[in-house]
């Protein structure tokens, strides 16, 4: 089986987002990695480009019943029919956790993935975290570029 | 149907989110609102003892497919069988979302219900949330007691 | 903790259908059981309008993340949002699960209360299943009575 | 995207339902249709090697929240953490659902494809289902072969 990495991020993200999203889904699809996302639009469609520029396979974990919706460019369709209960599912699916931006729901996907611990979890921009004595919550890797993102995930070391 | 309220915290807290998961299920119980929990320890327990105190019904929401571990205070158990899934399900339930403490499980309920965006969500203690520009994330209503807690709900005005 | 039993049957069910789940509802609630049913119309109507005509507790583990179209006779309503993998859910939750009537959303009820096997699964009317050398297939109690549906479960003895 | 087809069947599986589960693995993938399955063993693993036979893609949508136990022949795992509420995951993700041989976990995905009602539903072997009246319960296609539970979808006319 292939290496999977899983990316999350909002529908509505910035600019800046959208070229993170693309530019990881490019880099994984290259090493042969499966990207797993969300399946809609946003990071999720951006990631999907990224990895359809290279041929890569994309599988879209989608929160509705039927593929309503989905993006055009996934490799392949998983309608859960979960809700937001899907975003459990996508984070269990990766070797490694990558996440774009910030929204509540994406906050659900890299809180649910640290909850799970068992693969890394980075962060590129998006919302930051602390606990009640003012101090960073420790464990979320962060990282400024795409390129540096894979890195932390030590799995092509 | 009766008012239900959703309460959600870590296994492992402190002493003061005991006390205060205690409290909020003695003061809904005797409102008579229907408390949902996660069913196990910690937080979980605490509020179902409280509930329990006054004769309330309380229902947890398990993670596991059976009632293995599950709070011998709970009313009634859902062993759903879907691991932190089951974050949604306890989120979806409440007519308002109770946070005591602070833990990446506890922080995926939060991040859920302000996703699902339906019901006020109040937090008592716990972990703080910022933005790329170092602004509070805007929305999570702070108690600092119990009593607070239940009017910041607005049930029962 | 009470015995929980869970009743299951099709929206669109037959007179007879009715009257058996309504009677199982008032008998499972004067033993103080408490009742887990999908909390919508047919069956799952007349299951907790019989629990509630003696002041039992029935709860409705619902397909929607809402609780639109719930039934109103429910004491307590968890919305799942995980539309049919709802099933799943009902039949964890129960002690026994007694089946009534026939339709492919209560037969999947059935099939994965077997599949589980933790506690007795009793039909009342509805569907038969042959293997594929045309013998009945073992493992389903058949009761012509909803006293007899309870006798079969063997929790009163 | 292309065709996506959810192949059912037990981990417990007669030397026929693993001939017919190869032969439609290799059938679909030649036709280039991505396949869906349960990712264990059984029909499950013998869909999976006919996949692999002629290099196409097979998903494996796992109960388990982790890979272990998962077929090595899968493309793609996805660990839902859902236990046998996955069934329904992998009945939403079919164009078309073919059913190999019987079990109660069979019968429970076969019972929900019926229940969800957009695809067409295929039986290969497997239980038979009777009505109240003891006549055959209408709406699920048999094939006597691999090829003709193909032709029966109508997906390649």
């Amino acid at each position: 089986m292939a290496i999977q990495v899983s990316v999350c991020g909002p529908r509505q993200c910035t600019e800046e987002d959208r070229q993170n999203a693309f530019e990881l889904g490019r880099l994984l699809a290259e090493r042969e990695a499966v990207v797993i996302c969300g399946g809609y639009s946003g990071v999720m469609a951006a990631v999907a480009a990224g990895v359809k520029t290279v041929g890569g396979i994309v599988v879209g974990i989608l929160s509705r019943a039927d593929r309503e919706d989905a993006n055009p460019d996934l490799t392949i369709a998983i309608p859960t029919g979960l809700g937001e209960g899907r975003n459990n599912v996508i984070v269990n699916s990766g070797d490694a956790v990558l996440v774009v931006g910030g929204s509540w729901g994406t906050l659900s996907e890299l809180a649910l993935a640290m909850r799970r611990g068992r693969a890394p979890v980075i962060q590129l921009g998006g919302w930051a975290l602390y606990n009640e004595r003012g101090n960073p919550v420790p464990g979320v890797a962060r990282a400024s570029t795409p390129t540096e993102a894979l890195e932390l995930t030590g799995l092509w070391k």
